[in-house]
């Protein structure tokens, strides 16, 4: 049974704290395996990859196969079926055009001092995705990565996926062609990792790495920080639900299920201002739960992380949302646009009762890759701007140096900076000659 | 002496590949430290913070004298020159006024499905600005980080700034007052870090901590993140001068001490068309450092991590700095424009001979927190995005969810995500009946 919790009553205070420091995630220490592994790859190369593939996915490489030809390609995704590459081709459409109008636009003005003053946005050369394999390979998330990339104009996209005993997705391999990635490579793990980022000879290395990944993948993600960029680490999906009374509790039980069969981890919340309406949805959800295929997941998730909250208002249940924070937040409410005008942190929000969660997953537009964790309170979703970086430009004429110049001069001074200042001082002594 | 190069000799890819790879920072091993330092802040709050201070910066402290009163900020403020005073305030309002137009737009749209569709953008709540005590109390720093958070909106501003011994930086506290900071600690190190990222009963905990510091700040920082967000992990200064021979070889000079005189660590480059003109800025340096305060420093840097490269032309002088992708690049030719336009990798550029790098790093405007260590390549400097964060927004009417629903129930079965599907399934079949 999930929590049923009332934001009037005396304990609730206490109660709503566990809930949102509760640990939903065992994250266990592989930091020195990955270590290793990282180094082995940046010794050995190919052969490190190859060795580690081996043992890891059970799968016999060479350097030659360790990148899908795109004849094998070509061979995986004529076995996609045509609704599901019709779907498929849906997605990446609406992917593309909300990404497209993230693009960020240069500036450059002048001051009234004559400085010209301004910026400028590029992408980064090459990008790497992570795309794990087994059970959650999902090719939604290919193209969530992807498309916001190659929209921002990276150069060089490439995918690594690993094929546990070569077994490949073909409709990973298709969202990956859709979305126009250059290279897809047979690899996992941290050693994926550690090629993307330094490179093998096979392997040219990439500048930024993104997408999801086990507990190896987060590690060697962190590590090889800094000398490549990444996306965030993201932990178990979370939903948040604010419904009055005037919902189906069957749609509302399925859009908690939805993220409650991620993962045991997941969490799924409901905040109601009817406790009637409550009690309809946990047992609706008890009902699904009988007879949905990952019953044992979500049913987990749901006993164990799983809350409804009743408040009296609409007000109240904004602020406890903006408590958590959530990654997903559904407004299931008479004015949902007044509603999301008190939302301060959320990394999607889902207006409406025509807006489950899961088209946000697929076919909305919007990326699918969030904040989770509470971190929307100082984080956004993945976006074009994860592959772009901005460089901010100056020029000073000798009248715009004249009014400013002094000023530096000063601050450096007071800062025990004696070159700073006479960089400026020795331009202004020509100037004024 | 610096290296002197010519990229047309056999042996100068090598060189130059060790110019890149160079590794010019110790990293002292302080996360074991640094792990119990914030296990014992969180632990026990206020009194650990007050021990810590006392044993780092010989300060006693009580919960009381943790923040600056307003009237010890007044009475450092008063100390202040009012040459300095007046040179704070020109920068403040640059700076302000660049980072003003950076302020991103919401977004809204319909599109042909019927899906409403768009992004908010909002600042955090709170934010911890880290100041270095001592010799790197920079009051521009100051300004470049907690004006962003201001003109973001965020609506707590936080300082931890050490005062070992008490002694406090008057200009440092003048420059968080002029750009609105809301409350100044006494702390610094791990412990300033902590408590910021998990609050005490005196300090608040905020939502994303940025500033530079030493090595047990950055590893403060590096485990903090996830909890909070953080700002780049930032190296040694660097700056690349591209100057073709109608230069004054002081400017030149003056430009790459300015760097050099930051930190032992440092690296100065540059890139030149003219032999002759890099032997004259070599001379000059050499002539500079003979009297400037930081000599020690600055001829530290030049000789070990220094270099002046000679090219044939200004295409691959533009080529090695994509390479380097410098933190810092002056642009001192004939048409900087043209030049800059071949730039894909840059912190920051600095356009033309009047624009000396130190302009930036006080008045210019842009943000002199700036991407180091090449990873221009995949980041960019401090700006207001830092402290905002987007929300995704999502509405479908009933023709929308006809419309691009059934692609995505297609997806869900392909994931094997029944729930997922099933939230749309319910509500198609609710509409069509």
């Amino acid at each position: 049974m999930p929590q049923i919790l009332d934001s009037t009553a005396p304990d609730f205070e206490t109660a709503f704290s566990a809930l949102l420091s509760a640990k939903r995630e065992d994250s266990p220490d592989v930091d020195a395996a990955v270590a290793e592994i990282i180094a082995d790859v940046r010794a050995r190369g190919d052969a490190a990859l190859i060795e580690l593939t081996a043992r890891f996915d059970r799968l016999s490489l060479t350097p030659e196969t360790l990148a899908f030809t795109p004849g094998e390609i070509d061979a995986l995704c004529a076995e996609v079926p045509p609704e599901e590459r019709d779907a498929l081709e849906i997605a990446a459409e609406r992917i593309r055009a909300y990404h497209l109008r993230q693009m960020p636009s240069d500036e450059s003005w002048t001051d009234a001092a004559g400085a010209t003053l301004g910026w400028r946005w590029g992408p980064v050369d090459a990008a790497g995705l992570y795309v794990p394999g087994g059970l959650a390979s999902y090719p939604s998330s290919v193209l969530m990565n992807a498309l916001p990339a190659k929209v921002a104009g990276v150069g060089r996209l490439a995918i690594a996926v690993p094929t546990p005993d070569g077994l490949a997705n073909p409709l990973v391999l298709l969202a990956a062609r859709l979305a126009g990635v250059d290279e897809i490579y047979r690899i996992g793990g941290a050693q994926a990792i550690a090629a993307l980022a330094y490179g093998t000879k096979t392997i040219a290395p990439v500048d930024k790495i993104t997408g999801p990944g086990n507990a190896f993948v987060a590690a060697a993600k962190r590590r090889v920080f800094g000398k490549v960029g990444i996306d965030m680490i993201a932990g178990p999906s979370e939903i948040l639900v604010i419904a009055d009374a005037a919902n189906d509790p069957e749609f509302i039980a399925l859009d908690l299920l939805s993220q409650a069969e991620h993962d045991e981890s997941a969490q799924s919340i409901l905040i109601t201002t009817d406790a009637a309406f409550g009690a309809a949805v946990v047992a609706e959800v008890e009902a699904q739960l009988k007879v949905l295929d990952r019953r044992a997941i979500a049913g987990k998730s749901w006993a164990d992380f799983g809350a409804v909250i009743t408040v009296p208002d609409l007000e109240t249940a904004a602020a406890l949302s903006n408590r958590i924070a959530p990654e997903h937040l559904e407004l299931c409410v008479a004015d949902p646009d007044a509603l999301a005008d008190q939302i301060t942190h959320a990394g999607a929000i889902f207006l409406g009762q025509y807006t489950p969660e899961a088209i946000g997953d697929y076919v909305g537009g919007p990326n699918h890759v969030l904040p989770t964790a509470r971190s929307a309170r100082f984080s956004s979703g993945l976006s074009v701007m994860d592959f772009l970086k901005r460089t901010t430009l100056a020029r000073m004429t000798p009248d715009a140096l004249r009014a400013i110049g002094p000023a530096a001069e000063t601050l450096a001074a007071a800062e025990g900076l004696q070159a700073h200042g006479l960089s400026v001082t020795a331009r202004l002594r020509k100037l004024n000659r």
